[in-house]
């Protein structure tokens, strides 16, 4: 399959990628106001529990429609309704996980996925010796069979966990197969065409971009 | 231990978050451009592999010197080791993990972390019957040992791998224990005082942001 628009930033909205980004939070913190019971919720109390200023959160709901009313707050239930359709949450995906060692696996059978609509109904690997191999739900396939498993299963979205001399040649194939959404794993920077998101599930890049606090915490303090 | 500066934006220094958090993956290509044997690379050739205009790259390293020579490209081996030495990875820094069921013995088992220089030193849980389990490096210690651990052991940064409805409290107790940087495994936006990191590991998060992507295209495309 070709790539169509190989060279757009991919959603040709006018939604700025940061928004889109803090979307999926503000959707987690009014389902939990809402299983609170909590009815009505002003930008203030919003920003508070987000670490956000009211403005920004005001800024961010206007892109999508008027969710409030000036001083009465947001109906909560209505909000999040919104949200996760704006986002497309309201509907299932389908994830394949390429690379079954032990972190595929791992995703294979870590029971945060489903309840949030995501299914992995696919995995793959190039190792013969794990071909065929029963992991939850689904069976190891060859990566030969990726395009017809992609196409048949309607797989849109691939969560890669190999290790990193094989992620980017991994990633190509998806991208080849039609993927757009990559969920990686693996400890690389990978590229992808423009219309094609990827995001980096990358522990060691979180804590190294809070050592230089520490660092800075620490030469304050003289140590 | 008191928060010392509870109201602050943490770094008190001028460079922007923004940039911090794009600072590591600087340090992932130009290693790599380093392991490959490259001595020279343009700000150009660093931008197409991270997906950043150059521009954007001369903004950011300028934070922190005159790392390039107009036209002439920079020292891969020189830049990356002034920014590992920026970032304060020019050292070794001590992690404790919370919680030990599967995602928590996966974490203490990671094989990334040690080479990048976290060392995992410690485990906790509050489950009595995990308590004295050898795993890996570390004997699993019950929670009542944690400001203790912190302190002897030194120790900067909170690994949390708990159940999310534990993830607050457990979080709150590394703060009052003095932990300013702490990496969260659990499905809950955190709050935290003004100088104290949160980086979120979350995966579901990540592919809610790549939905919206998905929703958009095969609207487009009239699906």
């Amino acid at each position: 399959m070709k790539i169509s628009n190989p060279s757009g930033s991919g959603s040709g909205s006018a939604i700025p990628e940061v928004v889109i980004l803090r979307l999926p939070l503000y959707v987690r913190i009014l389902t939990q106001l809402r299983d609170e019971g909590i009815e009505v919720v002003s930008s203030r109390e919003l920003g508070e529990r987000l670490s956000v200023t009211p403005a920004q959160i005001r800024k961010d709901l206007s892109y999508f429609g008027r969710f409030g009313k000036q001083g009465r707050g947001y109906n909560v239930n209505y909000l999040v309704g919104e949200l996760r359709r704006v986002l497309g949450l309201d509907r299932d995906w389908n994830a394949a996980v390429v690379g079954v060692g032990r972190l595929g696996r791992a995703i294979i059978s870590y029971p945060g996925f489903s309840p949030e609509g995501f299914k992995v109904v696919a995995a793959f690997d190039a190792d013969p010796s794990q071909v065929g191999r029963q992991l939850d739900v689904v069976t190891v396939r060859p990566m030969e069979d990726l395009a017809k498993a992609i196409a048949e299963q309607k797989i849109d979205i691939g969560i890669v966990a190999v290790p990193a001399p094989q992620a980017q040649p991994v990633i190509n194939k998806l991208v080849e197969c039609g993927i757009k959404a990559i969920l990686n794993y693996a400890p690389v920077a990978p590229q992808v065409p423009g219309d094609v998101r990827v995001r980096n599930i990358d522990p060691v890049l979180g804590l190294q971009t809070m050592t230089y606090h520490l660092k800075m915490m620490k030469e304050r303090k003289g140590k």
